[in-house]
C-alpha cells in the first residue's frame, strides 16, 4: 500500500481526552522533528459536536466528525489513530482496518480477550494488504528505554536472570476520590494491573525480548467503597496488583502495580539483572538510564547515569542538543516518526495487535492465579 | 495596541537555526497547550532563500521570506520573534518596534553595551505605544524555576544570603574541536560568561529578585588554540568564568561557566540559602526543585524532591497530568504563552530589554575587573 | 537479676568470624559512645586454640577459651554473645540462659523451628528470673530506621498500606562461585530468603508494627549447580525470593530477596505507603530516610533527604556532629547500647527470641507456599 | 627510630573533646581493622584533672596526666598525638619531636605562618631522627577521596583543567547563635576559610597531585554581631569564603566555604574535570565516588555511582564486606594505619608539617587577596 503520490498521508484521530491530546501533538510535531512522509491532520472525531469542534480549533485539526463511520469513507484520510475508551477500540479499529486504513490503536487493545483475538485477526488480514495496525504502547518510545532495549539486545547485560518492575501511582490514595468508570470492572476490565501494571510487563517483554510463560499474581482492593453520585459504591477493580512472571528465555520478574503508593506519581521503574550488566530506570526521570557493566574494573564499577540526550541515542535525531532534556509527550512523536516509517517502508511495526492480545492474556492470567489462590497459572 | 479583532496574532520569525526550531515548536503547541489569543505562524525569514523555504515547510510556517526589512511592513505581522545571531538583534529589534511590532528578542540582548541602550531606548519608545519588548532568557519559564521564584518571594527561604550558581558544559574538551564564529571574541562577543555564564547571572537576579552591584571575576582561556580553515587559530574568548556577585538585597553569589566541564551536558546549577529555607535545581532534571524548610522540625528536615508536575504548579495547566514530566522545550511554549498574555492585557513582560541591559553591564563589569586583575568593579 | 556492684559488666563472645569483629568492634566501642553500665570483654571462644588466641588478641578480649561450656561457669561473665553458625544457636543459647547468663543471639534465631521453639522457652523462664535474650536484628539499629519506626508509631505515614521491601546483593552472579555450606539446605536452611529476606520481613514488621497473617511465595534457583571440591555440586537452597504478605493491620507488603541483582551490593530497600505520608531507605545510604509528608502544601511535597545525624535523631548523641555520617558498624554498638540498658533496666528488649521465632515461621510459610505452586498461606 | 622491641608503642593524646575523642576511637581500633604494630593507649592529657580522668576511663586510655611536658619524658611513650586548640599546636609538637616523640598533629598546623615555619623546621630535624611528623588532614584517608586520588594518579581522567571545591556548613545560620572562640580572629586565625576551608583546598591539592601557585579571594562575615557573654559582639572572622585558585599543573579550582548554607550539613564537595575523565564526591555521601569515562562509548557515558567498599579499595582490607558502608569515623582508622606504618617502615607521611606550612600560605594569600580588593597574589 504505497504512500500517496500527490497529497500528504491524512490522518483522523478519534478521541480528544488526554490521550487524543497528546497524540495530537505528536502527530502536529512530527514533521518539524524528523524526515518522513508529510503528514495532514485531516479530522478529529468525537461525539459531541460542540466540543469536538472547539477541541479540534484547538489542537490544530483541518475538520471535525462525530461520525466515526462516515470518516473511514474519507479518500484522502489513510490513517486511522483511536484514542477512545478501551471497550471502543475493538470496533473502530477492526472498521478502519477493514476500509483499508493503517491504524494506531491505543493501549489496551481491548477490554476482553475475545475483542482483541477479532482486532489480530483483521490486523492480520490488513497486513496482506500492506496496512500497519500498531499498538499504543508509547513508553518503548522514550529515548531511554529504547536504548535499554538496545544494550540488551548487544548482549551489554549477558544473560538476564532477574528483572524487577513496579508502575506506581498515588491517585486513590484519598478514600473520598470519588467512583468513577475506572474503578468498575464492567467498563475498565481491571484496574492498576490492566491501567499501569501492563506498562510494565510489556516494558519486561520488550527490554528482555522475552515472553511470559506462566505467572502467579495477587491483586488487591484498598479502599473497597467510594462515593458515588448516589451514595457509596462498590469498587470492583483491583487497587494495587503483584505478580510474579516466569519468561521463556529462563529470567523471572516481579511486577507491582499500584494506585496507592503515596508520593510515588508516575512511577514505571525497571530493573534488570543479568549475567554480565545491570540496569535501571525510573519514568519520574525518563531521560536518565543507569547501566552497570561487570566488564569494567571492579575498583571502578557503579550503576552510571546515562543522559540520554546525545544525537547518537535512538530518536534523538528529531531533538535538541545533548543536555537538553525531553518530556513525556516527545515519545508520542517517536512514536508517530516508527509508524509513517513502517507505512512507508512497508516494514513491520512492534508492538502490534498480536503483541496486544498476548499481553492480554498475561493480565488474564494474572487474575486467574489470584481468583485461585496465588496459584500458577501457565501461558 | 488591541489585538486585531478580525484575525489571529501575525507571528513573524527570524532565524531558523537551533532557537528558530525551538520557537517554532513553542508558536506550533502553544495555542493547544495555553488558552490566549489565536496565533498564526505567517512567515519564517532568513537569508537562503532554499533553505528558509524548506525550512518554512518543515517547521510549519505559511510563507517563508528574506527580506526581514519588507516583513516588517507587512499588516498581517503583529510579533516580530528575534531568533538571528547576537550581532543582528539591535538592527532587526530596533526597526520591528519602529514598525510597530511587538518583539520578542532571544538573548543576548546585543553583543555591545551600546546597541543594548540603542534598543531599550527603542523599547521604552514602543512600551508608550502599547507596544511589547520581551527578552528570551526562557529559562525563567521553566515550571520548577518559576516555582523557586515564587517560594522566595512568598518568604519561604527568609532573607537569601547566599547564592551558588553554575553552568557546566563540556562540548570543548576535546582540544581539537574546531574554530568557529563562538570562540572568536569579534563575533561572539564573550565566550562561557555570556554565552551561559549569562543564563546563570540571570536565575541568580530573577529568583533573589535582588539586581547585581558589584562584582568581582576571573575568565581564562583553557586550549588557546584550535584547528581554523587555514590551520591553527586564537582563541580570543573564555572557555571558562569564575564570579562572586554582590547583591543589592545584601546577598553573595557565586558564579561559574564552563564548557570544559567533563560530562557536564547542560548543567544550569542553582543553590539559594536563606534565613528560613534553601533550594536547589539542575537543568538536567528540570522537572526537580530541591527544597528544604527550616520550619518543620529538625528531625524531618531535608532537601525535598519537587516533582514540578502538579496542575497547581506554574505553567502546568497546560499540560499533562501529575508526574508526566516536561522537557527542554516546554518553556519556550510556557514564554509564548506570557507573551501573548502580556500583549492581550497590555502588562508588562519580565524580562524586558532593560533587564537585558543591566544583564550585559554585569557581565562587562566581570571582564573589567579580570583585566583588573580581578578587583572590584561596582556597577 | 541486678547488675554486679563491683565489676563491670563480664561478656563472652562465641565466634569471631564477620559476626564475631563486628561485635567485637561494639563492645569495645560501647563505653566510649554511650552512657551505660561498664563492660569488660572477658573471654573470646572458638573451636581452634590457635586462631582464637589470635583473634582474642587482635579484637581486644582479656582471654580466650575452646571450651564454651566451661565459660558458662565463670562467675565474670554476665553476658554471652553468640555469634556461631545458625545450627548452633540453640544449644549455646539455652546453656547459656540455663547457666544464668544474659544471652545475645545472632539471627537466625536457629535453623529450624523446633529448636527456635525451645529457645523461646528457655528466655521465657530465664526472663522470669531477670534475664534478658535478646535476637540481633541489629538493622532496627541502623537509626535512620530507628527514626523511621518513630515517625510510623507518631502517626506520620498514617494508616499504612503498602510495603515494598527487598534485599538485593550479588554476590552469586558468577556462576563459578563455589560451593559452600550457604548453598546447601541441610546447613544453612534456605538461601537469599533466610539470610536476607529475613531481615527486609523484619523491618516490613519492625517498622509497621504489624504481624504477618498470611504469605504467598515464589523460590528460585537460577544456578542450580556450582564447582565444589569433588566437581559440580546441587544448589539446594534458593538464590532469590519473592513473596507478598499480609499484615494484620490491613497493609500488604512485597518482599523480594536475591543475591543475584548485578550491581546491588547490600541493598536492603524499603517503602512505606501510608494515607497521610511515605517512606523510602536504602542501605547502602544508610544515614538517609527519604519522607513525604502529605500534610504540607500539594506544591512543595517531595520525599525530603534526612540525613539522620542529629543530635536529637535516635542514637546520635553517642556518635559525632550532624553531618558526620555513621557507618554500618555503628549499629552494633548501637545494639550493644540498647541490650545494656535492658539489662541494667530490667527492661524488655526486642527483638526477643519469641520475635525470632514468629519470624522463622513467616520464613517457613513462604517455603510451603512456594512448595504449594504459590497459594496462600495463613498463619 | 626503629619500633620498641619489647612492647607496644605507645600513644599519648593531648586534648579530649570532638578530635580527641575520634582519635581516640581510631587507636582503639586500629588494631582489631589492620595489621601493624601493636599499640598502647597510654595516657590522655588535658588540664582539668576530673574531666581528664573522666575522659581516660571512658575513652580507653590507660592513664591521665595533666602536665603534657612531663609525658613528653616518658620512656614508654613513642607517639604524642595533638589534639589541642590550634594556638597551642606549635609549642607541644615541637616539644614532643624535641623529646625524640613521633608526632601526630591535628589541622590546622598552626594559628600564624611563623609557628608553622618553627614547626616545619623542628619536623625536619626529627626526620632526620627517623621520627615521623604528620599532620592530620584526615579526610585524605577517606577511602573514596584515596580511590579518587589513585584514579588521577593513574591518568584516568587525563590531564586535569578545572576543579570544583566547596565545603558547605549551616550552623550559623541562626543569628543568634551565640558569640565564641571560632569567631574571633585572634583565637581562631579565620572563620570558614580556615576551618573547612582549609580542607577544600587540601584536597583540591592532595587529589590533583598540583600546587596553588596564585590565588584571588573574597571573605564575608554575613552576620557581624552576636550575642556575646556581654551582650552584643563583634564577630572577626569570615562567615563564607570565595577563591579561585591557579595550580602549578595548569589547572584552575574554585573554592567555596561557608557556615550559612542551610540545610547542608557537611558538604565537602569536590569535582575535578579533566581531558579523559571527570569525577564528583560529597562527603555527606562519603562511600560513594562518581566516576565520568570518556573512552567509554558516547551512548554509554555517565556519572558512574561506584560505591567504594570492594575489598580492592584502599582502606577496605581492615573493614567489611562490599557494601557494608563505612562512616566518618573510619577514616581517623586508616590514619592511624598509616602513621603506624610509616613509623615502622621508617617511611615518609603525607601530610607532613611541610604541607601544613604550604597550605597555610594559601590560606593567608586568599585573605591577602580580598583586602587587596580580590586581586591575584601569587605564591
Amino acid at each position: 500500500m504505497p504512500l500517496p503520490a500527490d497529497r500528504p498521508l491524512g490522518v483522523a484521530l478519534v478521541g480528544y481526552a488526554f490521550m487524543g491530546r497528546a497524540h495530537s501533538q505528536a502527530w502536529r510535531t512530527v514533521g518539524a522533528a524528523f524526515d518522513g512522509p508529510p503528514v495532514a491532520r485531516k479530522v478529529l472525531v468525537g461525539r459531541d459536536e460542540e466540543a469536538v469542534g472547539e477541541a479540534a480549533a484547538r489542537l490544530g485539526w483541518e475538520e471535525h466528525a462525530t461520525d466515526w463511520r462516515a470518516v473511514l469513507e474519507r479518500e484522502d484520510v489513510d490513517v486511522v489513530d483511536v484514542c477512545t475508551p478501551g471497550h471502543l477500540h475493538a470496533e473502530i479499529a477492526i472498521a478502519a482496518l477493514e476500509a483499508g486504513k493503517h491504524v494506531l490503536c491505543e493501549k489496551p487493545l481491548a477490554n476482553d480477550t475475545a475483542s482483541a483475538e477479532r482486532m489480530v485477526a483483521a490486523a492480520e488480514a490488513a497486513r496482506a494488504r500492506g496496512q500497519v495496525a500498531a499498538l499504543g504502547h508509547t513508553y518503548r518510545r522514550v529515548p531511554a528505554l529504547a536504548h535499554a532495549r538496545d544494550l540488551v539486545a548487544q548482549g551489554r547485560l549477558g544473560e538476564i536472570r532477574q528483572v524487577r518492575a513496579s508502575y506506581l501511582q498515588d491517585w486513590l490514595v484519598d478514600e473520598q476520590a470519588p467512583m468513577s468508570w475506572r474503578l468498575r470492572a464492567e467498563t475498565a476490565g481491571s484496574g492498576a494491573l490492566g491501567d499501569i501494571g501492563s506498562h510494565a510487563i510489556d516494558q519486561v517483554q520488550f527490554l528482555t525480548g522475552q515472553r511470559v510463560s506462566a505467572v502467579r499474581g495477587r491483586l488487591a482492593t484498598m479502599v473497597p467503597e467510594r462515593p458515588g453520585a448516589d451514595g457509596p459504591e462498590q469498587v470492583t477493580v483491583d487497587d494495587a496488583a503483584w505478580a510474579t512472571l516466569e519468561l521463556d528465555g529462563g529470567a523471572i520478574a516481579s511486577v507491582e502495580a499500584s494506585r496507592m503508593a503515596t508520593g510515588r506519581k508516575n512511577a514505571l521503574t525497571l530493573e534488570l539483572y543479568g549475567t554480565r550488566g545491570a540496569l535501571r530506570f525510573d519514568l519520574e526521570s525518563l531521560d536518565e538510564l543507569w547501566f552497570l557493566d561487570t566488564t569494567v574494573p571492579v575498583t571502578e564499577q557503579g550503576f552510571s547515569r546515562i543522559l540520554v540526550t546525545e544525537p547518537e541515542h535512538p530518536y534523538l535525531e528529531g531533538w535538541w542538543p545533548q543536555g537538553h532534556i525531553l518530556g513525556w509527550e516527545n515519545a508520542f512523536t517517536n512514536q508517530a516518526h516508527d509508524l509513517l516509517a513502517a507505512i512507508a517502508g512497508g516494514e513491520a511495526y512492534a508492538p502490534d495487535f498480536a503483541d496486544g492480545l498476548a499481553l492480554q492474556r498475561v493480565l488474564d492470567a494474572v487474575i486467574a492465579s489470584d481468583a485461585d489462590g496465588g496459584r500458577t497459572v501457565t501461558l
